[in-house]
Order: structure tokens, then sequence, then C-alpha cells
């Protein structure tokens, strides 16, 4: 199977994230845990400009609460828009 | 009969969503279940620059709760925008 | 009477739609029902990229609660923009 | 004295509703009314392009609540915007 | 002292209201009073465009509620964007 | 040090206003004065366009509640974007 | 590690603001001061027109409440976008 995000999007594999406990050792749900800002691109749109600017492989910072949650082969992925990525970390 | 999308966008036939029991058995209404988010494309718009995006049998992933319903011979598909197509799966 | 939509609008007599009873055989008053979402156009504006698209005699597809109603010789008309249209049925 | 509405605005003279009686005589107060939506074309703007389409003594169908009432010599009109007409009756 | 309306704004000075009494009698102060939306230009802006279209002296129809109060030389003035002029008379 | 408004913006000194006492001689706390609404600009951004409309020494109308409090060695000024000045006085 | 901000966006180190005590010594936490409103830029986006204006090394004043936070090797900065610089010191 092959997916392409559309036009100038991005598909990304957040960063993961340590388990939190809170002070007493109770582990935080995932709800409660701050989501991760941070993730791998995985696959770049048809976007010539945006192709230019992210690769494959690149680390992007990006926008809380954006992007679009899809879940591919039982892994979380984010689909992100160029207008939600912040700086990109090489 | 024959059904066109207006402009830049794309007919589509969302996915199957298999029956969701919640434990305990009971089947959990339409309402209750999430919205499908992926369907194949039925017929593309007149805008050119789409039709070179996307074509007819393309799987399509559109943002939630995006889209119009609408019945054709008993069965329901949606008519979404290309701002709304998120990723093409191949 | 000529009445002709202003640029990029349509003049639409909406599909009528079958008398509605809920179950128990009460008729539901016109506001319960849902509204049509078809029409058959009229007559179309005076843009020209539109009067390329849009002919008189098609049926075009229209978002829910779009359209302005207007009464000529006791029936019932919508006008609607072009961005409201969604397909178009020949 | 002439007034000229600014740009791509009409001056309209909105058409005369007939009295409304509610069921039982009583004359139903002006805000319980439905406010004409047709009138007459009075004065057009500057704006060429508008000018080429709409002329004075042109019937225009504009939308609800639009336009901005003013008052001359004890006659009610209303300046309407170009994009608040929505067609023509000629 | 010269004041110069910024750009597309012209200086007005908002035609007298008669003082309205209700009935029996009682001076309404001014913030019952419907704002007269009728004035003389006094200044008009840079905008050379707006300058071959409005010119001092002429008097322009303003929508209601817009334009920015100033007081020059203890009497009260709006400052109105062009886009908020609806007519001019002259 | 020398700071330069960024692009189409201004930096301004607001104009002293005169201690406002209410009748009865309470003087009242800054919140409830009205906030002086000209300036004079002390520097001008680096938009080239803007450069030839506004000088420094310039007197500027700006709007209400517009503009971005700074402090600069212990005086207060305002940056203001070019959208918020109403008028100039020479 | 090398981060780029993005396009138009420079990654900034919030000014160190004084420890903040309020009357009777109580140190304030963190969310009762106020944000610190200036920066010193340490890496410039890929925009050529940005580059050409903000430099590695400026006092850059923006907006409050702008900007996004980011950690890097335990210090905060922030991403903040051309739009929300008001003002620079060189």
């Amino acid at each position: 199977m092959q997916i392409k995000p559309f036009e100038d999007r991005v598909l990304v594999e957040p960063e993961e994230v340590e388990e939190t406990k809170s002070k007493g050792g109770i582990i935080l749900p995932d709800t409660a845990k701050e989501k991760p800002r941070r993730g791998k691109v995985v696959e770049v749109g048809t976007d010539e400009e945006l192709a230019e600017k992210i690769k494959v492989g690149d680390t992007v910072v990006y926008a809380k609460f954006t992007g679009d949650e899809i879940e591919l082969e039982d892994k979380k992925y984010l689909i992100i828009s160029k207008s939600d990525i912040l700086a990109v970390i090489k």
C-alpha cells in the first residue's frame, strides 16, 4: 500500500513520548499527557515547492493540536499541512 | 443517470465500516460509531488540475465531518471538495 | 416577465418531494420535512464561465440550507450561487 | 438634489407590499410583516461594470435583510451593494 | 493646523440633527437619538482614486455606526473609510 | 540603542493627556481615562511606501485600542500598524 | 542538532526577566508574571525576504501571547512568525 499526502501536506510519524507518571506513580492516561509536537516525515505531498523544502526522514516541529490522525497498519500517523510546520530539524 | 461533481469536487463511495460492538455485545447505533474517513473515488469533477491528480478508482482519505451526503439508487455517497482531501492511496 | 439570475447564480425549480408520513400516519408539516436538495435549472446567470458549465434543463445538486427562496407566479424557486452547486446530473 | 450611489451600489425603491392582516382582521405592524425583497432601481453607482448590467428602471431581487435604508423627501429607499443583488427582472 | 485623512479616508462634518423630543416633551439625551448619517466632506485622503470621486464640499451618506470620532477645535468630526461611504449627494 | 519598527509600522509617542478629575475632584485612575488617540511619530518602519507618507515628527491620529505598548528608557511608546493610522496632522 | 525555522519564522531566545516579588516578598509563580516581549534571534527561516531584514543576533520585539514555545537542550525558545514581529533593536 502506498499513501501519498495530497498537495502541500506531509505524513508524519509522531515522536514517542516516554510514559508519564504523576507523583505517586499513577500512570496518566493518554489524554492527560501533552501531545508530542515533533515527528519524522514519512511521506511528502505532491506540491513541488514543499518537496524541495521537506524531505523524507526530516524531523519537523508542528503546532500543537494540528494535523489529522490516520491509522495505517496499526500505527498512528499525522497528516500535517505545510502551514502548520514551524521548523525542520536535520 | 450520469452525475458529475461540480468543478473541484469528487464523488466518493465511503468505505464500509465493520459493525461495532461495545464491550458487552450491544450493537452501537450509527451515530455513535466513528464515521469512515476513506472512500473510493467514483467520479471526478470538471476541474482540470484536479482531474490530473485524482482518478476514478483511487482511494482518498478525507477530513472527518466533511463532505455532503447524497443518495443515488439507494446507496450513500459523499461529495467532497478538493480542499478536504488529505491523502490518496493507490 | 423575464427573470435573469445575477452574474454567477442560477434559478432552480426544486424537485418535488413526496408527502412524508411519520409512522402512525400523521402528515408531517413542511418545516419537519428535509428540504429537497436537487432541482431543475430554469435560468442561468450572465456569468460566461457559468453559462458554459450549467445549462437550462440540467438537474443540479446543491448544499442543504443554501439559496434564496423566491416566488414567481405562485411557484417557489431558489436562486443558488455557483459556489453552492455540488454536482450536475445530466 | 442629486444622489449618486457610491461605486458598485444601486439606489432602490422597494416594492409596495399590500397591507397584511392576520386572521381576525388585526393589522400587523410594520415590523411583523416580511420585508419586501424586490424594488425598482432609481439610480446606479459609478462602477462601469455595474452600469452595464443594471439600468435605471430595472426591477432587482435582493437578499433579505440587506441594504441600508435612507429617507429622501419623505420616501424610503434602500442602498444595495452589487453583491446583494440576486436577480434582475426586465 | 492641517489635518489630512490617511489614504482612502475622508474627514466629515456630520449634519446637525434637530433636537428630538419624545411625546410629552422630554428632550432625549444624545445617546437615545439616532446618529446622523449624512455629513459634509471637509478633507479628502491622499488616495488618488478616492480624490477623483469625492470632493471637499460633497455631502456623503455613510453607514450607521461607522467612522471614528475626532474632536478638532471643539467641533466633532468623523473619519470615514471609503468602504463605508454609501452615496454622494451633490 | 536604535529601535526600528518592522515593515509598515510606526513608533509613536502618545500625546500627554491632562489629569482628569471627575466632578467632586476625585482623580480618576488611568484605566478610567480615555486613552490618548494622537501621538508624535518617533520612528518609521522600513516599508518604502509608508516612509513616503509618514515622516518622523508628524502627528498621527490612530484608532482607539490599537497599537502595542512598549517601554523604552522608562517612557511609554506605541507601535502602530499603517492600517490603524486614520489621519496625519502636519 | 540543527534547527531551522520554517519559511518566514524566526527562532528567538526570550529575554530573561528578573524575578518578580509582590509587595511582601512572595515570589510570584511564572504564570502570574507578564511574559517577556523581547528576545534575541537565534536562527532565521529560509524565506529570503525575511533573511534580508532580520539577522541572527538582532533583538526583536514581538506581540504578547504570540509564538510557539519549544524546548531545545533544556532551554526554552519561541518560534515567531514574521507577521508577529513588531520592531527590531540593533
